[in-house]
């Protein structure tokens, strides 16, 4: 079983323990209710991070990036994990279908060592994939390192949630997360899922205004 | 079933009633024998436009876009299937198979949401995909929208027939187009189609000058 | 069995005969002993080449842009097969498991046509698919001809061997390695390969400054 902390300021839903990072940083906002409140997973996939050899860094760095960019109330469900292909998918699998995540965003396990396998795993939970993510992250962060290729991030969709893989390291969390972040909205209003707002000024979301005979 | 019209002056060969477009606009090389003319396949993918509840916009657009385009005779052949992969793959397979269209243009279907699944019944009839059409295409798209990463179109190869998905907006369909078409004719000289020849100034095709030792 | 042949001047491991193309060209540094060469397959994946109707010249280009890039020592095991899907893979699965290649790069095989199969072998020998390099050398080759897009070539990882297909066309061939080879030797590293040196001013590899805590 994946270990989950809600890091809203009310109690945990459904921390079973070990692992779960801090609720530091999270959005005030994720104290109102939940029927007004998005709910994000961050799923850390990181051996070290899971053995205590280090302290998470990545997942408190989406949730910062976040609480940037989201001007709607919104709350995190955060989870760590080993890079272990049954833990990743069933990681998943209670984020979006026990948690409901609209939104769950994956760190680590998305190059091409042995162990990373966390792309695999998120194709093995969605029922479609979204190859435009993968190809737009690789090419962002191509205009820093030539080593980008190396990437196998994907996106998917499952159920009613938008699963996204970003790398491992917060830097680059970063640069995917700008070049992406403003479909991810509508994406959402798409699979069903509720109304993200943003900061226009930090992340300006794009939703096309869509005639009703458009197909 | 498909329901397919031909909207070439002469009767439709397998036109099984309801839901075909009209055959309007055709391209007046298309009433020179089957032998000179290159079938082309349009398929509309919609719910809405297959219920009536309005009308196509999308099909005839790339039959339009089909006439700018090439000056070799051609014929159009129709079809309009709502977001069912039964139903998709079926027409598809009529198209290529029984039509024998040599290109088979789809639109509609290949967004994140429920009822999108072109892609994937395109993937499932086809022997071998073209992943940089999609990319291009993606690409292409993200200049006017940065939901174009949403897009999950492709294409493919089934026998002699490439298969391409093509956005649902009409003005999506055309910029999609310029920017694969080109490569479009070189494709079917390739798995053994037409010659297909284009309008220089609107959309010239590229054929690669190979030596013959070019493997 | 696919026909092998090790260009290095020593007696060739496994040669099994026919088809293999002459040891030219060689770099010096494969005289040196096996635990301080990397060893890289060259896969030519032709059935005029195969034949005999033409001589192979796109293996040879791979290996003299090898020589270009490289300056720590390396040895060639080339290979020339017919464009079966069989033999393809055969190929690849000696060149990995029984030859060691930490390193295979195919050429040939990879458009739309019916004998290209290539890209399918990989993935069916390949645990993981590295999709980025494709990408990027659709992308690169994009740039020279519209026709770019019809290509399917791909990337993958078996064991601790990195495959990567390239096009048939030896212009192509450098182009794509061009764009891509600067990932390589920190790819290789990753996958517990031999550390390759490049001649940084020719082709300066790539390899992050990982901080421990990075996942």
């Amino acid at each position: 079983m994946s270990t989950l902390s809600q890091t809203a300021p009310q109690a945990p839903t459904d921390s079973t323990g070990a692992q779960a990072f801090a609720g530091s940083g999270e959005n005030p906002a994720s104290t109102l209710s939940a029927t007004d409140t998005a709910r994000i997973g961050i799923l850390t996939v990181s051996d070290r991070a899971h053995q205590g050899v280090y302290e998470d860094q990545s997942g408190p760095a989406i949730h910062a990036t976040m609480d940037d960019y989201l001007s709607s109330p919104w709350e995190a469900v955060s989870s760590l994990v080993p890079d272990e292909p049954s833990r990743i998918r069933e990681a998943l699998v209670e984020l979006a279908d026990r948690e409901h995540c609209c939104l769950i965003l994956t760190t680590g396990g998305t190059g091409p060592a042995p162990r990373d396998v966390t792309p695999e795993a998120t194709e093995a939970v969605c029922e479609k994939m979204l190859p435009g993510f993968g190809e737009r992250m690789r090419a962002e962060s191509l205009r820093f390192v030539p080593t980008a290729i190396l990437s196998r991030q994907t996106a998917g969709v499952r159920g009613d949630s938008l699963i996204i893989n970003l790398p491992g390291k917060p830097k680059a969390i970063r640069e995917c997360l700008d070049a992406v972040f403003g479909a991810v909205p509508y994406a959402i209003d798409l699979i069903g899922g509720p109304r993200l707002e943003t900061d226009p000024d930090v992340m300006p979301a794009f939703r096309p205004k869509a005639k009703p005979e458009d197909q």
